[in-house]
């Protein structure tokens, strides 16, 4: 690695938008590793309102079994803390809005809990709208619309990854507030449902939103043979789209959960019980070489360089970017 | 009231496919004066599980408080029984699946209960389908396809009356059993959207379903100035549709709710309290003269043989084409 790089990515604010990691003190350490100012922790993805619950009980335990290598982020003063003490800020997110249930007001309790960002659903329809591999793209039903205004109100980014192409488009239109699509791939380089179109990265940037560009191969054109290389080429080509004030990173990393096995297919099931919705479940899925542990963040760093990227870009893109967006939409109105 | 129409009414069985009342003693009694075998008693709209299973837990003690009047209806012979001992037979009815929240094996959880019919969804989206007043009509969710499965599978009859057309559409199609809708009226007597096309009563029919005839003056082409002779020309009109094994009573009577009131403004709000869906909740809005209590049934039985039409015409209206349908949908596989 060079000096340069080690330099840049030591002093930048490096944000990943999104892991689904089993969480344990092991990962915390890559973290520390991987030189990560804050990552958007979200492995919440079917539960309900008190399994949600549980999900922020099991993040209190960690934060305080863990204090000298994490911090809970309840606001953007907490990812300069962070990085001020050499930690990790943690910001607990949600794939899916399943633990509002039918609860408009729950938006606002979780919030204070420390909930910043709500994908709007994950891969099927709920009361809100629809995930992509629903049957029908509802769009932003009528309960959705509200949901979204209280997100706003309350200061809760919303996340588009998972979520249909109508419904996300409505979404934007619908939002008085940024939003992101915390980890996505390009359409336009692998036709795949899960990926995003252009016109959708377009929209959500002049929305003065991010797109955290993620790992997972079945989106990535090369697949499970991609490398660092190929993940910078779909960076490429949003950068190309948005430019450099909307791209960032969101992995997806889910370091510590077996591939394959039960998370997997919890994951890949409906409800995580129900009919199974993809074959992610039982099949092999690679990181790309050179980027394949949340330790080697600092790689991305390094190979931005490589392309003759000016460091004013590669430190949007490492965080500069996300910071804007969460500052544009965390602050809570009421 | 004619001697054949008293002696018709009070020797047939007598079913009114929906109420949705404050249920009470002085309703049960009124029940008593109408002649009534059987209702379906579904005053659930947005409830969730916990408050799903409050509503049985209220049923159970009216059930023990009034045993004199009404019995729990858990399959079709307590119907018999409930004539037998001149008492109004009560099965517990659903006009929304939200109490199952995300759970498929709720389904035979409540049936044990004794729910025997559940609506997929009341007027706006959720996990299975579109209500009527959705924004857009998502059709029968990925997730509806196995909440229809396991109603089929567990003898729970699937009602459509406030259901988006697409979603009720598919909902047929993918039943292995009959279907119903319980309270409607027909969109080719008043273009309004919670009134059904003609094709979805076909549908229904031709699915060896039932569809009951309701009250409700915003779907009646005199409207509040309906008199039973309004109803009964909706009733023809369907009875044209779809032949006479296919039509049968629904009144959508709400005894004890005042209107307008709160329980009115609750019914006519998104999940109860969000954004209001439609005038109604505060609209008066009046049952057709002649049947505008629960008590005057009998008066449909007289105005039914005043139009000519034949004792066996009748008691299958009054009562045997529910009848038909409870055996043929009640049935658990398993």
């Amino acid at each position: 690695m060079t000096d340069t790089a080690r330099r840049l990515h030591g002093q930048s604010l490096v944000i990943d938008g999104l892991q689904t990691c089993a969480w344990s003190r092991s990962v915390f350490e890559e973290m520390r590793a991987g030189g990560l100012t804050m990552v958007n922790a979200a492995s919440l993805l079917w539960e309900n309102f008190s399994e949600g619950m549980a999900y922020i009980r099991q993040w209190e335990r960690l934060f305080a079994e863990n204090a000298d290598l994490i911090l809970p982020v309840r606001g953007i003063g907490d990812i300069e803390t962070a990085r001020a003490t050499n930690r990790t800020g943690i910001s607990i997110g949600w794939q899916n809005t399943s633990p509002l249930e039918d609860r408009l007001d729950y938006v606002r309790l979780f919030k204070m809990l420390g909930v910043n960002i709500m994908q709007l659903t994950y891969n099927t329809q709920n009361y809100s709208g629809a995930g992509y591999l629903e049957r029908r793209d509802s769009g932003l039903t009528g309960f959705g619309h509200e949901v979204v205004e209280e997100m706003n109100r309350h200061g809760v980014l919303c996340d588009l990854s998972h979520v249909g192409d109508l419904t996300s488009e409505e979404v934007i239109a619908h939002s008085r507030k940024p939003v992101c699509i915390s980890h996505v791939l390009p359409r336009a380089l692998r036709d795949v449902k899960r990926n995003k179109p252009d016109h959708l990265f377009r929209a959500c940037a002049e929305k003065g939103g991010v797109i955290g560009v993620s790992l997972f191969a079945p989106g990535l054109k090369a697949g499970n043979d991609a490398t660092i290389e190929d993940y910078l080429d779909a960076m490429s080509h949003v950068l190309n789209v948005v430019g450099e004030d909307h791209v960032a990173l969101g992995t997806d990393f889910s370091t510590g959960h077996p591939r394959p096995g039960p998370w997997q297919v919890w994951a890949n099931r409906d409800k995580g019980y129900a009919r199974t919705l993809t074959e992610f479940g039982s099949s092999v899925i690679r990181k790309p070489a050179g980027f394949a542990r949340i330790s080697e963040t600092p790689n991305v760093t390094r190979a931005m360089l490589r392309r003759g990227w000016s460091e004013s870009r590669v430190e949007k893109i490492l965080g500069l970017n996300w910071m804007r967006v969460f500052r544009d939409s965390w602050a809570a109105e009421v």
